[in-house]
């Protein structure tokens, strides 16, 4: 190493550096990675507490958070334009140009990681005394799908929900599929842990909002039930619907009025005409 | 191949080849499909043209649907129970109870089969021509997602939509994926596929629906565009949206209002936001 040191300008020399880091350690790292196991899903899971992000809203999102700490990225030639990256890769993190597959070793074939890899740190879930001035959150009881609750992070930034509360158990953790449904919104919402969801849905009354949990058997419809000037929307995971404990605690219980056969739609879907109808609401005041 | 060569067009002959190569490399291909690689989904894809359906309630929404061929059934006797079947099993197809790992076998450890493999015949797409009399349908301009046209579909049936109009390229077949998502919904709408979307707008013209296109740069907000007593709601793909040709015969193209910094919903979470908003305006009349 101390060969390159001389008549490097500073820059040079932190990626050169960076670059050997990535070098010297990349014997373990790919070891444990590519190899999924026969009928599981591919690992997107984090290994050393890292988060895999992958696809290029995901990747974008996340070079764009300052907030966000990188680890190191994958990158192919394409995905480097379309990221208006260019050569040399001059980041603060190590960066590698590689081809599709060498992604799809270690996402496995069905990520659509759009020729983009990054290792992130997971960001730090906030505290509820950490709510900011917003007059929409979205409460979610052990909603578990990654899916779901990154196509719901991703509806809740659309319509400006200051932060999505969740329990800090029987919730997905960070992970590459939650980030990617999540479609950038990730990086872009207060994500707060409890530990005991009652108490939180108490200090939310506290803050002056009103909570409706949303129940297929609710008392009214949802429209009708909001009154308050800040809205927090509580939904429970498919089937299972609310724990009592919250049904108890609630502010209302609402439903969507549905005319047709089925009578729920899926928590990502009910979770984004919630939100809709709430903005309708406040919006009006 | 030679007995075929005869009174071919040089089309016919070349689509002729295709399809034996394709019918001749079947052992392999489907000897490869019924084996997940490593790294691959495993595949719920069709074998002899017949569809996988798995899940509790998919299965029921199947059995329950008179128009549906099913053909065999793999069932855990836990599942059983919860199907309310009862042994015998005295059914109008081959039944066999097996262990939940038999299940696992055929369609790999990932798919969440709650105990129960339904191989059914795919239904019939309709045509335009069977539109019955509904006042609200969704038409989906090449959306190819099974997990998003599924999530769709069960919105479609919880809003009372009368059908799902595709294309029938560009569209995603009937499947295991598609139905799980769907959650039984698959067995309640009409699902019509036609070749020429912008054709079957014209028609839906002039059977007195008012077509309007989701665009997030679309004129003027969904709840203020609604003149109609019909409405068919048009949604594209997400990321490129609907195609040009769609977007000049629509009748008008309208936007979802979303202040928050991600402008766009997953397009299963905008088709439930807009059906939602049509409902309301059809329900005030």
């Amino acid at each position: 190493m101390t060969t390159e040191k001389k008549g490097h300008t500073p820059k040079d020399s932190h990626y050169a550096r960076l670059r050997r880091q990535y070098r010297d350690s990349e014997p373990e790292r790919t070891g444990a990675a590519t190899r999924p196991k026969q009928g599981t899903t591919p690992p997107h899971l984090p290994t050393d507490g890292l988060v895999r992000l992958y696809g290029l809203h995901t990747a974008r999102a996340a070079l764009e958070n300052p907030s966000r700490t990188i680890r190191r990225m994958l990158v192919t030639r394409n995905a480097m334009g379309r990221l208006e990256l260019s050569e040399p890769l001059t980041l603060p993190f190590p960066a590698e140009i590689v081809e599709p597959r060498d992604i799809d070793k270690i996402l496995g074939a069905d990520a659509v990681h759009q020729g983009v890899l990054i290792e992130v740190e997971p960001l730090k879930a906030k505290r509820l005394s950490a709510l900011g001035d917003t007059r929409l959150v979205l409460v979610l009881d052990q909603v578990t799908d990654p899916h779901n609750v990154g196509a719901i992070m991703r509806s809740a930034v659309a319509f400006g929900a200051g932060a999505l509360i969740t329990t800090s158990r029987h919730s997905p953790s960070e992970s590459g599929v939650l980030a990617k449904s999540a479609s950038g919104a990730l990086e872009h919402i207060d994500h707060i842990e409890v530990r005991n969801l009652a108490d939180a849905i108490g200090e939310l009354h506290e803050a002056g909002f009103q909570t409706v949990g949303l129940d297929s058997d609710g008392p009214a419809r949802l429209e009708k039930t909001f009154s308050g000037e800040k809205i927090a929307l509580v939904l429970g995971a498919e089937g299972k619907g609310l724990r009592q404990k919250t049904r108890d605690t609630v502010s209302a219980l609402a439903r969507l009025d549905m005319p047709g056969i089925i009578r729920s739609l899926n928590v990502s879907n009910a979770a984004a005409v919630a939100m809709y109808a709430a903005r309708s609401h406040l919006d009006q005041d």
